[in-house]
């Protein structure tokens, strides 16, 4: 039953993420193949790190659902766009924030599952979460999303802390899933609209003038 | 005697990808070792990715000759630099497309022998392909070539359809070879020189202003 | 014996190059958890992709002292850098060679113990010791060191011959690590202050102009 769960979520997830990578892909204005190249990096990255570190079989190479869903998901993207004017950023930046919802929760599921401690679990979600959206930055010459001021990977670590406790607490498996999902998705999105921001970690030192420049 | 072209094959990918790495990291004006680092990231990086994805032994771990041609190749291509100016782009762009064209074979065959079916093993031949060279210019941060305009990884693409339609076709081994890597070099080549472009996905929404500052 | 020093090594590695990288991060003006994610791939990069190249099962999934390790040193040094002026230039890159060192030297071991040749286990040294630093500046978007003038593969090179010769001499193992590792941060340091260049590779090529635009 719980694998059930797996192939669902991960085929959604992998989908939302291939269309967060055509849709920067079309916003830099990258041409040919080369959108469907973004495509996939975001949308199979995470996961293939995830299934490398734990040594387990690459889930897209296994089972070609993931691949067709992948490609499935660009080109409607592709056509999309084509027909109808580009969606606004918020639609990118919640998409994005669903694939790295549900890939985060996939990631500590199958650690713990692998028998890792929570630790571990929590670092895995987060890397399989994270991983394939940094690709698709770096590769675009963006600045990472995880780089930028707002709340991305508290949002994702506070995801994985809400399965932990849910999970710690009995909960039923489903909830566990959809409240974890729930609060990532929720901080980022709030944190976006109302200016809430995780500042655990800010600057402090007096440099101002380096950090203007040091940002840019 | 298929491991046999493999080895071949793979050797002249690898030293031509590591001549490319050598060309660009010199171009970018690297000293040092540095130039080498490049060389063996750009000669070495998506057969690793290839074999990690198939839970393979990585390629250059388990023989060294791959490695010793990496590092001849990047000694001799110093060398020459030294002494004579500097070659053109169209070389550069020429032994790039040979590995890649190269390595696209091996990929897709690889993934064959270990037992997946055709659209996992042809997004195996372009990740082989690609991912070197991707690693080449985000290190040196070039804007990557699959995310330019021209046709890259579509000759990839193109490569790895032919090689499956000769496939089928019960063509003789070294023919669905030489084929592939013929119609990819090729449609690259043609492509630079004729101005072939393969627009299937160009941008069409009307934002001309945001479209040159964000491709800059 | 051997794994003893391996863990209290591993685990000294481990912390310097979370510091480098968290320091880098806080530079970069990076808040929330996104510092994190940087120490974190930085501490962890190079070893993961030895893990993996060698077949092995991932240091860090295993056991879970090495991610206590990175959070400690990435907390402490953010703690730190609140309260205290930003550290000099000079310690981070001196933090940044000693991890580098000491991954370069459990990279060799690690490989020579897996049975590589001499020629592999120097190049997954080097692989170890530079792919950390070499995330967290491309993530960081900053030309990565082994990009730049200064001499650091080399260091790194230089390091792995003397723990070979060492080795080679039946010196006991205590003083090949220590050798191996006190090579590379003298040369790194030695070239830093007095200018020392290792000009092997440098480009001689009288394209002064262009040299000067290609290096922005």
């Amino acid at each position: 039953m719980t694998s059930e769960y797996f192939i669902v979520l991960g085929i959604i997830g992998v989908a939302f993420f291939a269309i967060s990578g055509a849709l920067l892909g079309h916003e830099k204005n990258i041409n040919g193949f080369g959108i469907v190249v973004v495509g996939v990096m975001t949308a199979l990255g995470g996961g293939t790190l995830r299934d490398l570190l734990l040594g387990k079989p690459i889930f897209w190479v296994d089972s070609s659902e993931y691949l067709l869903a992948t490609y499935s998901a660009i080109f409607v993207t592709v056509l999309f766009i084509r027909y109808f004017p580009s969606p606004s950023n918020f639609y990118f930046i919640l998409i994005d924030t669903v694939g790295l919802a549900i890939f985060n929760v996939i990631g500590i599921e199958k650690a713990l599952i692998s028998g890792t401690g929570m630790i571990v679990a929590l670092t895995m979600g987060m890397t399989t979460g994270i991983f394939g959206g940094l690709m698709r930055d770096v590769v675009c010459r963006e600045v990472p999303y995880v780089m930028r001021g707002d709340v991305y990977a508290s949002a994702c670590f506070a995801g994985g802390l809400t399965y932990a406790a849910l999970f710690a607490l009995d909960i039923p498996y489903i909830w566990c899933i959809l409240g974890s999902i729930g609060v990532t998705v929720l901080l980022r999105i709030a944190s976006l609209h109302w200016g809430v921001n995780v500042d655990l970690f800010r600057k402090r030192t007096p440099r101002q003038q380096k950090k203007e420049s040091s940002t840019e």
